[in-house]
Order: structure tokens, then C-alpha cells, then sequence
């Protein structure tokens, strides 16, 4: 990203719809955190944690929320501070603009359409058939397969694949290395080989989804695997064929979500998470790091653990493990003592009940 | 894949080998799902889960099992619905064939030799004395290193990197962002640092092998990383340094297979396992997913859980896990029962015995 | 890697400062592994688990430890037999030497610098006012994004992609695939929509850092995501934004580093372990392979599991947990035995407690 020059806190005040508490006139050129702030710069304290070290800080400014204490540099005190963060970071960082027009060591084949306002990068494939969108940036070494059709306003990165027939929607981010639309992993074991099925179907992105480095996203069988509007996914993360990803949710890095699945609206995934094939995840289903999911998930449920349980469930079941060698130690002594009460009223010991398995 | 005309009927009965319930000469120009499809096109029910599905949908003809119910349009019932599937999804969308020769933008390196059957993409590099087979297929943006031999009629996709001197048989499919032949991960702490131990070692894949998008296959120290014939690995997959991959076997996505890790002929290891190193896996061993495998395990065996455990123990750990917490409960219980018990009876408590650990 | 000609076993001892067994004036022309080399090529017995395979081997010669018993041909003795593999392996591998210059179909933007005694491959980009130093190696289809910094002696594997602004130190070994310098995961939910928070940091990577296929190291929300010298990471691994790992750290395949997370020096994580975002990990943390960690460990700690847990804790719970089905019958058992006492005795059973779950 570009950097902008120095802004006053008046200035920043103004943008950010904060209140300032120190001398308006005073300017900082950039945004630095806590730690290696100097007094040029404004910094942010809007996570707790992070109190003391805010106290130590040389920053010039701090952009904190309403409530905050006092801190030794003027503050701009902000209603929703994260999203003021956020038009902070943009007003020193604005989006560098694209420069329009076709790189000439980008390859572009018969029959692509690029919009005049798109950016191709060089050594880019855009094959046949393919649309780019007005105002799209596409970076170095990537390959647009045929009949891809990529929104408007959206930035591929250098060397993501979209394979043929892919479609992109508008303001859609594709990381570098992400490969939207390869094969899904369907075979029939014929008794002698795996044949493979002809994965004949689609991919659809649509607006404002995100996709990280790495990550990949295949095609369907038939019919389409679908990213719905506003989702965002991290790095290294698999999707398989024929799943779909509710609206507006979150998939962090190195979650696994299997064939056929179904994610509902706002799901989160936290990291290493893997759904099975054929699973239905309602909507708002939270799943902790690592879960595994084998089976459905009611809206609302948080889950933790693989297999995973209800998180309060599951938090139970690991307080208890800590306690299980302790627990085996307890039943052999209980075990003891009812021998030698027994013994003492001249109660023989019982005979082992093999249906105990099932009560 | 292309997309062929219509077919009638009668005509994809005597394709499939299957026999026709209805009209003949009625035409589908199309495979859809269930859901989907409409009058003009042929759907198909082979998991019976979706025998719902089925009874609403509005396609214009069924692909299914001999012995499923009937349904309210034609029906090709086939003996091996899954097989006559793949058939029925390759009549409608033919493999495009390969467009021979280099593309003008492809960089072939002196000593490289390209059969003139095959088709080399737009931005690829073909380096010193790497040979291309018959009719291979290479995508845009491939790397195929120095020395690397590609055999007869595979396909490697766009921006796929093959290392100096790998080897891949015939019919062998590479998909976008695989990177086949990087270094092994080996070091030697040398008490100040990590020294690399040179990977001068190669990467052997034989025929009919499929390597899904992003997956890794590191080259060997010495000798060579091998997967065998017919074996089918997913995305994002991981296999060290001198791994062997036993014959049609089948790794579904995020699977980690460490260096020297032997698995046998139809091993099947599902999404996110990981199996480390050293390990000797017999043939047909089935781990499920996330499951974790530190050592051995005997052909035939299916394994559960990290670490993984026989798939029926791991089953009967989770259900007595969820009973855990209950299981504190109740020897507290007992405990007061039985210290009840001694008062009545006025047997002082027993003193705890430390050996308990190791009964 | 090149391949040397033959040498004596003399100069062998003598560059590997090894005691000879045998004959000085024999000559090896390669190395190779116990079961496949043959009576011209030396091999190694490191690993005493291999001593069979050793006595079975037909190699010319044996590098070994100084203590190894005796085989049938001649014996290199080292004291550090492993460095002395390291050695051997490079002379008869001694790498391959860099073709000085850029590659006619390499794309170098205005303002970028490239070191006369670096070497650029085909069809990669290196962006405006990026700098390659000495004696670095960029393979073809890289992207070095704008302003990257390249350290002296570097190796840039085939298509990786260094975001702008990245800066690598000396000695840095990148491998094909991995992406340095995507944009960090981080949004902010505004109640209708995730909104991104511009990512405007930077990546550094140290001195003698070794980077595996397909990896992703994210930039910094502001400041820099840090990997320290020294430090070697596998394929497939993920680093959140703003981490930093510390010194002659060792990160196995498919490990996920989450967001401002700092591992301290010589840190080891396993394969597939993931480490949750804001942890700090002391110095010479050890996790075993699947360990989720979910917060600060201190220096030297064992770990293993999900959620990991000290490592002697959790040998512990494992070999308890395959107790746990018959550890509910003996409870079972016991509380009919003392149903039958209590009956014995005219005591009526106890009332539950309610708060045993406090107990």
C-alpha cells in the first residue's frame, strides 16, 4: 500500500468521527503499534491486554474507545474504535491505484475480454473466453482459464489459478497461489483401479468474499461449489467439491471442509477445523481449533474438540481427562475397601456381570 | 470439458449397458443434479440418501441402480450405477482434446525434448533435458526442471513445478500449485545451528497417478520418494523425504505424510491425517479423519483418533468419554457410601497407597 | 545437484576427518542408501535400527560412528557421523553454480536492482525498485513484488511469491509455492458485513531461514511478522500476521502459526500442530505432532495433544483413556456391591448431591 503524508489530529478527528482530547494542530505522518510508536506517530490501544504497555508507549496519539483511561499523549476517543482503526489505517495506507491497461508480457488468448479500466499484470494468462471486469487488478503470473468470468473491482494476486469456467464476484480478493476450481477428488474403485469421475461442474465466488494464499477451492462434480457473499477464507485452507459456504462467514487457516458439505450464514471455523463430506453446519455454528466435525450442527452451536461435542460438553470432558489417572487410582482403593467390608460381614465377592457393557 | 450435443435415450442405454424404462427416442441434452435438472436433462439417484430428492425433481430422466424404486420419468437402471455415471458424464463432456506443439510465449530449453504430440501452454518452462511424452498435456506457468520426464498422456496443470529430475509415469495428472521434488526437510543441530543434510535424492511417480492442487511431495535424501501406481492424492497434502505410497491407494486433503513413511497397497487415510515418520503402514490400513498415527499398524487395521487407536476402542473411549465427568461423580459418591459404611461398622479409613500407579 | 566424479576412500577420511578401516586407495563414485547401493558406492549406518540392513547391504564402504560394529567392507569412523553425512553428501553433490544474469524472458521492473552476480530465471517478475543482492539465485515464474529486499546468497525457488516490501535476509533458501507477504487475516464484523483491516505491515525474514513448498507467511497488520535466523520450516505451514518465531526454531509440515503469536528460540513443533493466536511459547518449547495449544507454555515445557497438555501429563490420560470402558464397569460393580451392603446393614442409599460437580 502507498503512504500518505502527515495528517493532523483535527484532521483525524473529523474522519474518524472521534473526539480528540489534546491539541488539534498537532500532526502525525504515520500509524505505528504501541510498542515501536514515536512521537510522529499515532498508535491505538483497543484491546485491554494491551494497557501497559500503552503506558509505556512514545507515541504521539493514541486512538482509543470512549471509556479509556487516561494516557500521556493527546487521544481520539472513537464510539466503534476497531472500524475507526480501520478508516486510520486507510487514510496513511490508501489502496494503491491500478494502472489500467494489459501488461505487455501478459499473454491474453482469442475471445478474453478485458475491461480498458482492468490492470493485467505481466507474464498473466488470460485465456480464451474469459471476462475481467472493470476496474479488476490482476497480478503477475497468474493463469485466467477459459471462460472465467472475474467481477468488478476485484484483485487477483500474483500466481492464484482460476481454472476454467470459474466465476469471480465483484470486490472479490483472491490470494497469491490460491487455485479456484481443480478437480474434486471423486472416484469409483472398480475392483481393480480408481476411476476417476468427471468433475464437469463450477465454482462460484460471489461479492466480497476472500480468499488466502494457498488456499484451495474445487470444482463440482456437478452443478457449482459456492462461496456466498462476504466470507472470508484464510491460507491453506481445502474446500471440496460440490460444498457451500453460507454468507458472511469465516474459515481459518488450514480448515479442511469435505465434499457436499453445507455451511449456513456467519459459521466460524477456527484453524486446523475439518468438516466431513455431506455435513450440515447451521447458521452461526462456531467450531474451536482442531475441531473435527463428523456429523450436522443445529444453528448456534459452538463445538470443540474431535470429535467435536458441545463446547461446554467438551471443556467438561478435559477437566475430567486431567483427573482420569487419579480417577483410576480412586476406584481401586474403593474397590479395596469393599473387599474388606465384605470380608468382614462374610459376603462373598461377586461374580463378574458380562452384560455390564450395556447398562 | 467440452460439452457434447444431446443423446437420445435409447442411445445412452446402449452406452451405459443399462436397461431403459420409457421412451427411447426422447433426447437429454444434459447431466444435472437432482435439484437442478430440468425435463431436458438426465439426472441420477445412486445414494440412496436422496431418494427424496429424487421423487421432486423435475429431470427428464433417471441414471440408477437395477433394483431402485420406480420414479416419474424414464429410468436407465445400470448394474454399476457409479461406473455407468462416469460414463454418462463423459459422453456429455468429452475430454478437450490437446491442441499439439509450444506455445510462442512457452521457454524450452536447449537439450529439452517435447514429443510433437504434446501441447506446452503459454508461460511455461521446459528446462534443460527434461523430456514431454506423447500427447502430455502442460498447462500455463509450469515448471518442469532440468532433467524431468513426464510420461505418455499425462496432464499437468497451470503453475505446477516439478524439481530437477523427478520422474512422473503415464496418465499421470498434476493439478495447479502442486510442487513435486523440494528439498526434504533434514538438519542436524550441530550445537549452533541446524546444518541441511543435502536432498540429492529423486521423487518417482508411476502411472495413473492424480496429485491434487498444492500438495507437496518432497524429493528424497537419497534414492527416491515413491507413489505407486493408481493412487489418488487430494489437495494440500503433504509427503517427506523418502515416503513410498503403496498402489491405489487413496489420501484425501490436508493428509501429512512423514519422511520414511511406508504405506501399503489400498491405504486409505482421510482428510487431515497425519502419519509420522518412519512409520510402516500394512496394506488396506483405513485411518479416519484428524486421525493422528506415531507407529506401525497391521494390514487390514482402521484406525480412529489422535493418537490413533483400533477405530472400535476409539469408539467405545469417545462414548465413556462423554460419561466422564458422571464418572467423578459417581466414585465420589461411592467414596462417601463407603466411608458411611466403615464408620458404622468402625473400620478406620485405609491409609493411601502410593503403588496404586502401577497395579 | 550436480554430480562429482569418483574418490578414494583416503580422500574421504581425510576430508570427513574420519579413521579408515580398509583399503585408502578404493574408490566409491557415489552414495547411497544400505539396501540399494552397490559394491562402487559408499552408504552410512547412522540409525542402529538399520544395522540389519547394513550387514545385508552390497556397498563398497560404510560412513559410521566411531563406536559402530564391524561390517563387511570398509568403515569410515566419525565422531559426528551425521555432519560427516552432510559432508559426503556434498562433495559428491556439490550444488549446482549459478548462471550470473537475467534470463531474456525474465520481466525486471524500473528501479529494480539486480546484483551482476545473481542469477533471474525465466518468466519471473521482479517488481520496481526491488533489490537482489549477491550471488542470489531466483528460479523462473518467481514474483518479487515491489521494493523486496533479496539478502546475499539467497535461493528463491520456482514461483514463489514475495508480496512488496518483503525483506529476506542472507542464506534465506525460499521453495517453490510458498507466498510471502499475503495480507494478514484480520476483519472487524461491523453488524452487517466483515470489514477488512487494511494490512500495512511488513515480513522479515533472517539470516540462514529455510522456507518450504507452499508455505504462507502473512504480512503484519502493522509493524512485522518476523521469522529469526536460523529457523527451518517445512511445507504447507501457515504464519499468522504479526508473529514471530524465534532462533534455530523447527516448524514440521502443515504447522499453523495463528496471528501475534511469539515462539522463542529453538522452539520445535511436529507436524500438523497449531499454536492459537496472542501465545507466547518459551524457548526450547518442544509440541509433539497434532498438539493444539491454546496457551503461553514456558520455556523447555514437553507438550503433546489437543488441548496439549505436559507430555508425561498426557502419556498419562492416553493409557488411562483405554481404560475408561472398563473403568466404568468396575464403578458399576462397586455400587452394586454396596447396594448390597447397605442393604445388609438396613442403610437406606444416599440422596444425590447436587454439588458433587463442585467437589
Amino acid at each position: 500500500m502507498a503512504k500518505a503524508a502527515g495528517f493532523t489530529l483535527g484532521e483525524l478527528a473529523a474522519a474518524l468521527r472521534a473526539t480528540l482530547e489534546g491539541d488539534p494542530s498537532r500532526v502525525v505522518t504515520g500509524v505505528a503499534p504501541l510498542d515501536t510508536a514515536g512521537p510522529d506517530q499515532i498508535s491505538f490501544l483497543i484491546d485491554r491486554r494491551y494497557a501497559a504497555t500503552a503506558r509505556r508507549s512514545r507515541a504521539g496519539a493514541f486512538l482509543v474507545p470512549v471509556d479509556a483511561p487516561g494516557l500521556a499523549a493527546p487521544m481520539l476517543r472513537a464510539e466503534a474504535p476497531q472500524q475507526a482503526l480501520i478508516e486510520l489505517l486507510s487514510l496513511f495506507h490508501p489502496p494503491i491505484a491500478a494502472q489500467p491497461g494489459v501488461h505487455p508480457m501478459a499473454v491474453v488468448m482469442p475471445g478474453a475480454r478485458v475491461d480498458p479500466s482492468a490492470s493485467i499484470g505481466p507474464l498473466t494468462v488470460i485465456d480464451t473466453d474469459a471476462v475481467v471486469g472493470a476496474r479488476v487488478r490482476v497480478g503477475a503470473l497468474v493463469y485466467v482459464g477459459a471462460g472465467v468470468d472475474v467481477g468488478e473491482d476485484s484483485v487477483v494476486h500474483p500466481r492464484a489459478v482460476l481454472y476454467p469456467g470459474v466465476r469471480l464476484g465483484r470486490r472479490v480478493v483472491v490470494q497469491a497461489g490460491a487455485v479456484i476450481g481443480a478437480d474434486g477428488f471423486g472416484y469409483v474403485f472398480d475392483g481393480t483401479a480408481h476411476r476417476k469421475i468427471p468433475q464437469v461442474g463450477g465454482v462460484r465466488i460471489e461479492d466480497d468474499v476472500e480468499i488466502g494464499a494457498n488456499t484451495t477451492i474445487d470444482r463440482a462434480t456437478l452443478g457449482e461449489t459456492v462461496v456466498r457473499r462476504g466470507t472470508k477464507i484464510d491460507n491453506l485452507v481445502q474446500i471440496g467439491h460440490n460444498a457451500e459456504i453460507g454468507e458472511h462467514s469465516i474459515l481459518v487457516a488450514q480448515v479442511g471442509v469435505s465434499g457436499s458439505s453445507r455451511l449456513g450464514r456467519g459459521v466460524v471455523l477456527a484453524g486446523q477445523v475439518g468438516v466431513a463430506d455431506h455435513v450440515t453446519l447451521g447458521d452461526g455454528v462456531m467450531a474451536g481449533a482442531q475441531a473435527g466435525i463428523p456429523s450436522d450442527i443445529v444453528a448456534g452451536e459452538k463445538v470443540l474438540g474431535s470429535p467435536a461435542r458441545p463446547a461446554a460438553q467438551a471443556r467438561r470432558i478435559w477437566a475430567a481427562e486431567t483427573r482420569l489417572p487419579e480417577l483410576l487410582r480412586r476406584i481401586r482403593a474403593a474397590e479395596r475397601r469393599l473387599q474388606r467390608l465384605e470380608g468382614q460381614l462374610g459376603i462373598p465377592a461377586p461374580a463378574p456381570r458380562p452384560q455390564d457393557e450395556d447398562e
